[in-house]
């Protein structure tokens, strides 16, 4: 057993010289004093402290140890955890790999949505979800206890020290006691109490596992406060200044009630920041004298022109510069994690690489359902050179393979190769026309006819009973083209081939939904009668013909995770906000309020008979209000478009202290700063993608990344002896299938295609290459520069290949 | 005179060889049949066919010819005229040199803002400056025939066969053709009639030469047009989708106003696209249905948040590539130039670079007011060998250099080094002083406590006779202060270097400001009380604490030349816009009409008595019209404001047809398209600054672009030995007070230093750096492949000595 003694143990019963390499190089990143790795077998002796000296059993124990080991360091690189969190021993690590689950994850994700939908049945509840105050406090309590739970594992995780030092978790820790302490009350006293930390419920779920994308935005967030700030502060000078100008130039001019009082004018201007009262405030001055028009020209000119472009700017600029930061240290910490795990997986005999089976055996813990052969197909993706092992040079494009798809390279070009003579020549013949340009450009005639004429049919019809109980015949003649040629495609290409394309699987879906809306009509089922509406959607096919739409668009697909996640951050925005209002503002506006206030009219609602005709004057603004959760997600939202803000602002304030416009004008400024990065975001993401397009036109056909393999029946029938020595059967069975079937098309080898899709990442890794290489250097200078006591005649190392070499020698000795 | 002889000659009575390399070379820029030379020697003969052979006059004469059209040459490039303008005789050359010259332009400008400027007087004029129609059409006349002339001169500078290539020139001409008719239409029937092709008038301001930025902008505006359309169609599409389910959705509802028809869904949609209508146009049906804001929320989400911001990066994408390319072909463009006036002045005997005495020539036409001494030291900066000669790629540098002001080094640090003891150790005390951060830090102090003052005594002032006729102490206390410091600087830095620092301009100019406000308080002259207003603006003197506030203010000046301008090709779209708006909706509308729209409460006007008080309700919108011209930029500018815009549309919609609206849209359209480029404009360059300044973070201080030189005696008596052969007095005169002075101070040598300030350009060229290189590289070699017939064995000449090596072979033969 030569060969299966590994370099580095993570059994630690003492402080033995085995790990002590590992130990020493790591004492930065892990503040783990006993060399991060685990004392599972206490009983053994120290199994590496002499050569061969251990049983094959502890031999192999140690292996399943450091297997595991290697593939928890592939995850945290992965998921960007902190090394520091890595589990030190063998309870840590049950309690990690507890924790650490799917099922896990979900756990604290339902929780965490749990406690934020309570705030559908609390106190100013949504008037059909209301629950009695001992239901729900039962309910936040049962919550809170869960996530006490989770803590508690995490605390068995991380342990005691580290747990304290983890900042989010400590937060989260705080929150959740003032919570439980809240519910409580609550239940003692079976009343709700002012409770605006019910605000701070979205931690727990900012915390979950799921939600990574978002805590990235916050940081993202956060980290562009300062410039956004500074900026922030130029704009509120110059309004405080044209505030103090406008009341000395305006407020003679008693007709005029937005500049009446300093604090009015300094309302009124930072309302005009938003435009939302423009001409209005205005008015009355311009009414006196048409000059006092330069007054307003000029503040819009600096305010809302320029130094809120500036704020874009400066905005994009760290936006820009954080998202290049952000890649560079993920970068370097996924590579960090692959010489972790790369130095766990080599053995004492041959430090120059990983065998297949030690591999493999990394791959049984990181990717438990990878079948065998995937495996294989990933081993030899990763080594480059014709050698039996993957060189640490090679392993560090195990992020980039390991997600390969892979699938055996058919030679079949269609579905239909196999059928008889006849029946082929049909579908080739039909495969031939849907491939052809005319058909395409027929298609999308139509398509434009079928636009035109929804267009004008629409047009035609003035109001009233447009769904009639016949179907129209336009309707029918249409779906009837698409479905034949939704037919056609289907048969022509094959299923399968059809459908992985995004913009067939659209063409299929928008068919299937006018199908269904189809259906509808003839079935007389009112609520599916919208359907018939998204008929126009079909049009969007249209805009295939051009490239840049199609830039655009794939884009767009390709953005839609991040601005989903960004949408979540507003969503936990518009949470804070909406509890914080429905506690001082539930129940404040309602029709004919605000009597006292300039926006009367919009909050009236009049029933007034004029000559025998009753008429209803309806101002509507009531309706935004926050009595419960879901109107203020609406009233925030209103806020956010900015439009009329202001008569919002004007009446809750009328109804309320003057200090609730401070609520409204933090929400504005918080939703300026989540809006500004999304501009932001967006702006990157098409400047960058663009940027990439430009730099890379030869390769304009993108269909993700696609890697090639030849296996061979010989290599396929080792794999096979090898397993059959090591685990189950279900394993060699699928080998042996490929053997089989190799025999079958008498084949000497099989070629397999790895494909996954191109993620930002390798875009960044492509645009950035140059920098790249000199991010490795420095990186490896630096790590250089903080192990300098150990041995610094070992300095040329930019790969680890040497490191492992000098290991080697200190533990032979 | 041997080497007095040039290279080429400008000369052209006969195709003659020596001007042949230049034409063959040049055919493709200059389609100029003759050769680029003007034939002004017509009795003369052919001076260069021979060596020696012509008498010393008509060499000078020559001389004179060739300096003259280099330095055309170099003020195309400057510039960035085509070199197909280039005059190419001496009738050309004369009206050449009439049309360039600030007189003209002057003619130029001011005819153009005549004939702008007439339509405050014309049909609805405003009131205070109504003129008869003989009065304004005769002036118009006038103008027009001022321009008549403009356009001759410019033909018969560039021919009538360029000028008809020329597409600018042509439009003018035609606008100008349609103008006269127009002009002596209304003058026949003494009336005017619907003149929408006033608007065209704005043509002669572009064409102006002191509107080059403005042509600038518009090209840039062009130019990104195609792709903005692109993302509008798009925009466009989704809006008529929305509209058509929008009509199918919310129509069935009686109450909701807003999608009745297909067209009252697409206008709303489109008002709601700049958020104008928002809370509004979803009360209706939010009142009905609550789930009915999920289709305002998707419609907003996509359209204004996603696609408006696609627009943005779009087009910030397109201009960041076209600022590049711009630079580029700028760069390029002023190359040529300089090689073209290269070739002009190198002597036959010395090909290899340019002797003083030629250059002097040179400059003597291109910056007549250079001194003899400044012309030398441009002479000397250029030349970085030690020989007598700039050779061409030292002369590559002449736009660079010969901007530069050049000032005796003074040996004095501070002004009054030379007073008596006892005053200059005061003056220096006063000097450490105001140098010493103790004291700047005092100031800012005093201006914050001043700023918190000012504000604090506005808020106790509520309202009414807040101008006491006394002067408020705090406002003397804090006046003297700044007074005090006023003195004390100046003093101790000398004014001349006080008034260097634009903060220090910024600060005497505020204090003189608020001087001027104390003496209106105390003289009580009304229309001066409002400056007392300026004080809290020395507030602006405490961002110079931060760096990144230095920056953004640093940049703002930077970009205040190109913002003015942008504002400019705002204001010319204005003008179209506002003439357009006046034939159509003059007097239209006005207090209390409208009433049929659903806008009527905005335009009332009511005066009725409510128990004894009389109360005014205005809504004030009727202000808001094409009445005259200066009305019209109003409502334009709260058109581009955007909020509101709705009522004046349909205000005006209402007096008039539905079509109105397309007047408003397409304002809307092209509003967003300037502003969009605003955006962009801004965006680009502070990015581009803060890039710069990561990249430089060295050489933070930033006091533009410093060359020292050193002359020695000796020079200076040799260049007076050479102006005392050639020209008069005056040059030499000023050369003898150097060497006067150099005597007094027993100096072998004097120092000077040559400062200019840094512009976008040399950003831009230290950004670039190593693209440049590519560029020209590219340049030449694309130059020599389109004169591959001539030499095929010269193509290594990547600057053009080689090639001027063989042209002298070429006539020597």
């Amino acid at each position: 057993m030569d060969d299966d003694v590994p370099l580095i143990l993570t059994l630690d019963d003492s402080g033995s010289s085995t790990s002590a390499p590992l130990d020493d190089l790591e004492r930065e990143e892990l503040p783990n004093e006993n060399g991060g790795s685990y004392d599972v077998v206490n009983d053994a002796s120290s199994p590496a402290a002499g050569e061969c000296c251990t049983q094959q059993s502890s031999a192999r124990h140690n292996w399943e140890m450091n297997y595991q080991e290697a593939a928890i360091y592939l995850q945290e690189g992965e998921n960007n955890d902190k090394f520091f969190t890595h589990p030190k021993n063998a309870k840590a690590l049950a309690a990690y790999l507890f924790a650490h689950n799917h099922l896990f994850y979900l756990m604290e994700l339902s929780t965490a949505l749990l406690l934020l939908l309570l705030s559908l049945c609390e106190a100013p509840a949504v008037p059909m979800l209301r629950l009695g105050i001992f239901v729900h406090a039962t309910l936040e309590l049962f919550a809170l206890i869960v996530v006490v739970f989770e803590l508690s594992m995490k605390m068995r995780w991380l342990g005691f020290q580290t747990f304290i030092r983890h900042k989010r978790t400590m937060v989260k820790t705080c929150v959740l006691f003032v919570q439980f302490i809240e519910a409580i009350v609550v239940l003692v006293r079976q009343t709700s109490h002012v409770r605006i930390t019910r605000a701070l419920r979205c931690i727990f779920l900012v915390d979950c596992r799921y939600c990574g994308a978002v805590r990235r935005n916050l940081r993202q967030i956060f980290q562009s406060l300062p410039p956004f700030i500074d900026i922030l502060l130029l704009l509120l000078f110059f309004m405080v200044i044209f505030a103090i100008l406008g009341f000395y130039l305006f407020s003679p001019n008693h007709s005029d009630p937005y500049f009446n009082t300093l604090e009015n004018s300094l309302v009124n201007l930072f309302v005009l920041l938003t435009t939302s009262n423009f001409p209005d405030v205005m008015m009355p001055s311009y009414a006196r004298n048409p000059w006092s028009c330069v007054f307003f020209i000029v503040y819009l000119s600096i305010e809302l022109y320029f130094i809120m472009n500036l704020l874009l700017a400066v905005v994009f600029d760290t936006f820009n510069d954080i998202e290049k930061r952000k890649f560079k240290s993920l970068l370097l910490h996924k590579r960090m994690a692959i010489q972790h795990a790369y130095r766990l997986l080599v053995t004492k005999q041959r430090p120059s690489g990983i065998s297949f089976k030690h591999f493999e055996g990394l791959l049984r813990f990181y990717k438990p359902r990878m079948c065998a052969r995937e495996r294989y197909l990933t081993f030899k993706a990763l080594n480059q050179s014709n050698t039996p092992l993957v060189s640490l040079k090679d392993f560090y494009n195990f992020y980039e393979v390991v997600g390969l798809k892979w699938k055996a390279k058919r030679n079949r070009e269609h579905w239909f190769d196999d059928l008889p003579r006849t029946a082929f020549l049909i579908f080739k013949g039909i495969n031939i026309l849907v491939k052809s340009r005319v058909f395409q450009y027929t298609m999308y005639t139509v398509v434009a006819v079928n636009g035109i004429w929804i267009l004008v049919e629409t047009f035609m019809l003035q109001g009233g009973n447009f769904f009639s109980r016949n179907v129209p015949w336009s309707y029918i003649v249409f779906l009837t083209i698409y479905g034949v040629e939704l037919l056609l495609k289907t048969t022509g290409l094959g299923p399968v081939e059809y459908l992985s394309s995004g913009w067939n699987l659209f063409d299929f879906s928008v068919t299937l939904f006018a199908f269904l809306g189809l259906m509808a009509l003839a079935f007389n089922m009112e609520p599916f009668y919208f359907i018939v509406v998204l008929r126009p959607l079909q049009l969007l096919r249209l805009f295939k013909l051009k490239k840049r739409y199609r830039n655009v668009l794939d884009t767009m697909f390709e953005l839609f995770p991040r601005m989903a996640s960004l949408g979540l951050t507003l969503l936990i925005f518009y949470y804070c906000f909406a509890i914080v209002g429905m506690e001082f503002f539930a129940g404040v506006v309602y029709p004919n309020c605000c009597n006292t206030s300039t926006v009367a009219d919009s909050y009236r609602w009049v029933n007034h008979t004029v000559g025998n005709r009753t008429v209803v004057e309806e101002g509507y603004y009531y309706l935004n209000n926050f009595d419960n959760i879901l109107n203020s997600f609406v009233t925030l939202f209103e806020l956010t478009v900015v439009n009329d803000w202001y008569i919002i602002m004007e009446g809750v304030t009328s109804q309320t202290t003057h200090w609730s416009r401070l609520y409204f004008m933090i929400f504005y400024i918080v939703t300026m700063v989540v809006m500004t990065i999304i501009v932001a975001f967006i702006l990157d993401a098409f400047v960058f993608r663009m940027n990439y397009t430009r730099k890379n036109q030869d390769s304009e056909e993108d269909n993700g990344i696609v890697l090639e393999k030849e296996i061979s029946k010989e290599e396929v029938i080792g794999i096979i002896e090898l397993y059959k020595r090591t685990s189950g059967a279900t394993e060699t069975a699928q080998l042996q299938k490929i053997v089989l079937q190799m025999d079958k098309y008498g084949q000497m080898s099989a070629v397999f295609l790895g494909r996954r899709s191109r993620t930002k990442s390798d875009l960044s890794m492509k645009m950035y290459e140059e920098e790249i290489q000199e991010w490795y250097e420095e990186h490896s200078r630096k790590e250089e520069s903080q192990t300098p006591l150990q041995e610094p005649a070992s300095a040329s190392s930019s790969s680890l290949k040497p490191l492992s070499l000098r290991q080697r020698s200190q533990t032979v000795i």
